[in-house]
């Protein structure tokens, strides 16, 4: 077999590495590097979350993509902005134990049920800011997997809670001296993996935005009539997402934006998988204007630790106002973060609807993207 | 409303800008641009991949990541490397329509089947390299959703699908001159969602990858054993991805790899959504050795066009091997590019699921990403 | 251990088994006999299924089911009926089979594309009415699932198919000599199991039903509006079912229909689970009347075999007259029965969703059902 | 239109309508009665569930199913029966209301879990033995579902709950004076529609039922082995559903018996779409045995109302030994009735996955089936 190293080494000379604070980053961030790849950034917006204005920086390579969120922010902002509710947050993992017979299975799922109060304890005596909020049991045959969710501040919070979990084991171990803990994670979690569990459960934020768009500037601005655009959020967004037997895909392009942001702000990429499962929704007021709405059930997002603290990261926080720990408010910080994500979808959504409407996503990505072909 | 601008403008210093050629950029790959955000960029491997070597470029800021990802490669390659197949490809785009009546809508999904030559000219006249594959109709009421299927040599696809659906629509329209193209995608495509319907039918390349580890390489390099792995594979990967209600997440970190790759090279990190669905195979042989496989059903990579032309990502492709466009065999570059993505998902299952057993995901994670809290 | 017996033998007297022609049943119906358990069977409609009246046979035991089907049927018979497609039939089984290495795994899915005619042969050479009309292989690792599906005239085909599909195998061992057949239904295919697989390919009869229903005849006769029907329709139908994460579950009592009426004329029951999944639409016309269709891509019905040869069974299906085997077009007597199972749906949406949205689910209920309490 | 009672008006003569007590049926089970359809009746088992032996009785007309359910039955009889817990209990309902504002939804979602004492004693007060256990929101924009979960006693309870939900939405409304109630039911229940809600939060009865088999039985009563039948049910029951895209068919033949048994015991036929969702895992014991179980989280049934109080269907309650309602510990004849559905799946998986790996599952089918054709 021929090297590889010798094929191809010269292309390295075409990484960036220099002008680059590289202390941040070994032993924490990467291994076996050898240099950064460049992804261009740009803003969108701003656009008013409950009554304060906050900037979309997005990180993408797809042309139009940023250009067709700062234009559906832009009618949203000449219609007063949008709304948001955190309705629920915690991190989840779900370990998956092992005991000797079902009864014991069943005795465990009653117990961590029954000590919810001896388990939390145990848990939140590993950390500062977590507070475990939840402990679902699924008993298969033998085997139990422990779905614990936790409160985790301003982190987007695995760590935190994996730390928490492992010390709770313990406990419940001691009353189940029998039981093997097979694997931190079961997979009933769920992390980085499409599941109906985030969808319905929740993991991270559980956000709804919404704006009013009227009838005017949909029909000034975005070239489209009311609806035109409720009918075809039925059609594709409900129908076409449930003929493909989609589980949380009932949107438009969610995950461009959850991608871009996340990109952007120093999240992990590969949580887009269930950060961007989101249901959209429009429906025509009694005066004829737009209610468009994002049911976004599980943002993980954190803006203290991962890749939030090198340098052009924080910058995107800090331009937002959420960067680092919120110390006047733990948790404060991600939950903004999490809005302006669902604020960013909830824009890019009402443009590219009102594109396809209109006919225009071929031109806008052809104009945009083909030049290099 | 207090403007945003005044508020955070000075963190935009901290945002790298110089040193990158923009022209490549602009109006191509961003808009509303105000710089780039670094994503540090490692090199996991290489991995013997059907007898020729290749590296695994992985941008991230998951700490502990690509060594992971290293040292499953590394126990592969001990083992004489890893050997796949692409099983099927084709790029997809699914407008959906609407007619007058039921019968014509029955009569449109009879007539796509039947003139399906008539229909993949059309198609065939707008792109070089395009290949229509399949054309899959689904009649809801008086709405028809036609999945278009195409080959796209080495490009993801996407527009060059878009572009041909367009023509080929015309032609319909023809025979079906009552038809409205209600939009150019209504979601069965199914695009950056988690949806049945690519889990089922594939979308971009179908992929599997699989390696025989001996018994000695899983000991000594591992630290585990066969059966415990084979044991965790099935209550993890299968049981509890099953309980959580997972679509196509039956693995334990492939959305890991896939973005890291995806980032390093270029792709559109959206589509991580659905190119990370995987299932992780692990089977005991007759001799005591590990064979594990990964079935990758849509991996969506190209080797030209998006963000594979920028600098940086494009020395990725090249250390690869398989940058731009294969001239002597269209679509030659984008397989091998998934298939060095399948290598790397196979490789960070491998050692993932290893250090799962052997209890040391925790300190892993804190050792390497907890640094800075 | 009490023994069983004992306990309770006395109240086998009350399981009626006179007056009963056991001949037929024993040794091909049922075994372990002790009775026979009588199940309610009323009529609803007529409806008119293109221009045909027919009834719409149900065996229930649910007090208002049949009253609320018939109200449906009698408004969508005021406004002349229905329409309907069957848009694609076939049967389907799955084997799973396993070969030596991945590049033969590989080999085989693309021999059974290839050499589909000389499988074809094979498998028809068992049958007189069964044509296969497709075989959709998924490999895993170095299993191979082989869906099969094949046309099977008026039987609702799973013994027809398993048959070709064994011989069939016998085939295609010939060229691959070391596959070895693991199980002659892998789950793929999928029988009696909630499945996206189902759902987007088809399985059984692939079925769509609508009819118009005038805003005078809901106003009058449903007591309702169309714009808080189509409403509803939306909420509950599409945007309910999506966040319970359903799979082909966007209806308010498909199975009801599907249960009464497979009870009624012999078909299984069990396989109630996939038959049931439907899409129910609504919309309201330019003339202010409403559309309201149901698509069913899976219904399993036969007018042969089974229990479709009993004396009651058989009797309703005459009534529909569609009993026994269509002898000049064959398939015609199964495919009427589609659409009578597809059209009784049609009518208890219907009534349901304007009993919902007038509000008397509860009083319906109550008035019927209670009366015991 | 020729009228449809001239053409097969004759064919109601061969429905039976003699010997059966109507005075039951009319005004509480059907309506537009013509008779009845006979479904014949058969007992296996008996099987010792948790230290008592219970027959299995099951109607059907699908030859094989009692005589294969009666091998697994007695293989496991042989072996000291099956063990079972009942996890969780509890009948849902989830209306959907709307209100003015995204905020009032985000309040009312807040108000549901602080003010779940006075929902729940206002749910508590339309019934004696009903207990609201549970109520979760789900906010999508301005509606809200409302899945409320509560204890039945031994009814199958959906009208119980129904009645309790509509009392409970009233005194929710003087807090929320602008809510409307849009529907008694929104999907988000579920009820008899393939849902990821069911199988993951549970509905009805959650039941783990377990049995050990020795290698010995397996060997000489099923005719294969421990090492066979638990990779068969790794490459079909976990690996095949999974591919499939099934959400709770991990199983061979679940929904078999629970449609046999509900149709023998008057439970209603259509809850069979979520009853049978089933994951049967197979192990082997360190001594050589196997261990097979079936998880079974949504098993709808009731011994008071429906179909229970009929002669016959009580006649098989009665002699299960759950007629009715359990006085001394009311919810105990229902909870014993999902115990003996569970036994009967675990015995009819045992024997069918035996019967596959030995390859006679066509032959079984062939004898009983095909005497007819």
């Amino acid at each position: 077999m021929k090297p590889m190293k010798e094929k191809n080494s010269h292309c390295i000379d075409d990484v960036p590495y220099k002008h680059y604070d590289w202390a941040r980053v070994v032993g924490q961030n990467c291994e076996n590097i050898v240099g950064y790849v460049p992804v261009p950034v740009g803003i969108a917006g701003p656009i008013p979350i409950d009554g304060v204005e906050y900037p979309i920086p997005m990180a993408t390579t797809e042309g139009a993509l940023l250009a067709s969120t700062h234009r559906g922010a832009r009618a949203i902002s000449m219609c007063g902005g949008c709304h948001s509710v955190v309705l629920a947050e915690g991190m989840t993992r779900a370990p998956v134990v092992g005991v000797p017979t079902l009864a014991e299975a069943g005795a465990l799922a009653k117990f961590v049920k029954e000590q919810f109060p001896l388990i939390k304890a145990a848990f939140e005596s590993t950390t500062r800011f977590g507070k475990l909020l939840e402990l679902k049991p699924c008993v298969v045959g033998r085997k139990v997997f422990l779905r614990f969710r936790a409160f985790t501040g301003d982190a987007m919070g695995m760590n935190m809670v994996t730390k928490g979990v492992d010390k709770a084991l313990s406990v419940i171990q001691e009353h189940f001296p029998k039981m093997e803990v097979l694997a931190l994670s079961g997979n009933y979690c769920t992390d980085k993996k499409p599941s109906a569990i985030n969808w319905i459960e929740g993991r991270g934020k559980s956000v709804v935005c919404e704006a009013t768009v009227t009838a005017d500037v949909v029909e000034r601005v975005l070239k489209t009539s009311v609806d035109r655009l409720v009918q075809l959020n039925i059609d594709k967004n409900y129908i076409g997402s449930a003929m493909a037997g989609s589980l949380g895909g009932f949107n438009a392009q969610a995950a461009n934006v959850v991608a871009a942001v996340f990109l952007a702000t120093g999240q992990d990429p590969a949580q887009v998988v269930e950060s961007s499962t989101c249901l959209t929704s429009m429906t025509k007021t009694e005066t004829g204007d737009l209610i468009i709405s994002v049911t976004m059930p599980s943002i993980e997002v954190g803006t203290v630790g991962g890749g939030t603290g090198l340098q052009a990261q924080h910058a995107m926080l800090e331009m937002i106002g959420c960067a680092g720990a919120n110390q006047a408010q733990p948790g404060a910080n991600s939950q903004l973060l999490s809005r302006v994500v669902a604020a960013g979808v909830l824009s890019a959504e009402l443009s590219l609807m009102s594109g396809l409407v209109a006919g225009h996503l071929l031109s806008a990505h052809m104009k945009l993207n083909r030049k290099q072909h």
